[in-house]
């Protein structure tokens, strides 16, 4: 590895969020999962979580490409996954299209948080919905129903960004340096 | 129509900023522009500039799908879509990967504003970046070279919709009585 490649892992792993994050409950077009992996790892999520009972090619991880960099945990349904979450101290909230939801810039994301996307075409369960914290939304002044899911993950996670700027939370490394010097030494960066 | 419908369509035209909008400069794949477009829509866009050169399905509308309720004006170059938006009163940003752009959140959205989104390969051509009065970026922190277009996309519009919001454009209706009645009568709302 080249000390200028080394030097650029150490930089963002230090700016990583480890209590941060996103569960993926049957988001299943490739492109999509692409794009949201893509903007978890430029807002510095480490981790991202999964329901995918009905897409073993995601499950496996083959169509996620390259995109190893942000580390991806699957859970077997969204049940164990949202009791793995709070069990971490997250607050959980889930992106739902329903007047009961509050605008997501209501919400503070300085707090751990985990956010649930739903799936593309049928949105976030009803069990995903009984079992977060929160509900949030997304707010749309047009004709159309909703967004797209990455751009409504995307959406959230800048929000999320901006609020742990202002609140320097991208100054101080949360990665402990013996995780930091496995992930180096083990190559799980690319 | 019936009059819910009636009503509906009547709010969203009265939210419809018009002197916002986007230019996507080859911007090419469909689902890409089907989520731009889902989003100019959301954030109450009511047209936005293409350049599609080498993109005839995209010029004929073919991929936008059902998509009609926000007007699309093909552009037959770069050139000339820059400065028809800038003779419109525009400032016009461009989305640029570059050191020397500036953080997408300093920027006055509030004024009559044109975004330029470039090409999923090769991003914004150079002649755009010349063109252009400011070049922004949405900060990154990870390991990923960009973010997928219509992500990006969002990122800078929502940060526009939060300008406006609370500037109160939203409340006022920039759309002439006499347009919104040809709209509403030619049935060029679905
Ligand atoms: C295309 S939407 C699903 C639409 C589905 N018909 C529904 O009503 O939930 C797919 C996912 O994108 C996210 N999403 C889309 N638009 C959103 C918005 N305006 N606010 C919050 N989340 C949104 C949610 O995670 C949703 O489950
Ligand atoms: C995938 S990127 C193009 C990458 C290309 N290699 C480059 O360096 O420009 C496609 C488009 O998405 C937008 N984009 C992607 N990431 C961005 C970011 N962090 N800030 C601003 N725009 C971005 C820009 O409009 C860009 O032209």
């Amino acid at each position: 590895m080249s000390p200028e490649r080394y030097a650029r892992i150490q930089q963002v792993l230090s700016q990583r969020q480890h209590d941060l994050t996103l569960l993926m409950e049957e988001v299943h077009k490739p492109h999509n999962v692409s794009a949201i992996i893509r903007t978890a790892d430029a807002v510095g999520i480490h981790q991202v979580h999964a329901v995918w009972a009905e897409n073993p090619a995601l499950r496996k991880g083959t169509a996620l490409g390259s995109q190893i960099w942000v580390k991806n945990k699957h859970h077997s349904n969204t049940a164990v996954a949202v009791a793995y979450l709070k069990n971490q101290g997250m607050q959980v909230l889930v992106t739902h299209l329903d007047d009961s939801s509050i605008d997501f810039r209501e919400v503070d994301y300085t707090k751990p948080t985990a956010i649930i996307m739903g799936q593309e075409k049928s949105g976030a369960t009803a069990e995903a919905v009984a079992l977060a914290d929160q509900s949030i939304v997304v707010p749309m002044v047009g004709m159309v129903q909703s967004l797209n899911v990455s751009v409504a993950a995307a959406t959230v996670l800048y929000e999320a960004q901006r609020q742990r700027s202002e609140a320097g939370m991208y100054g101080e490394s949360q990665i402990p340096d013996d995780e930091k010097n496995a992930i180096l030494f083990e190559g799980g960066f690319p």
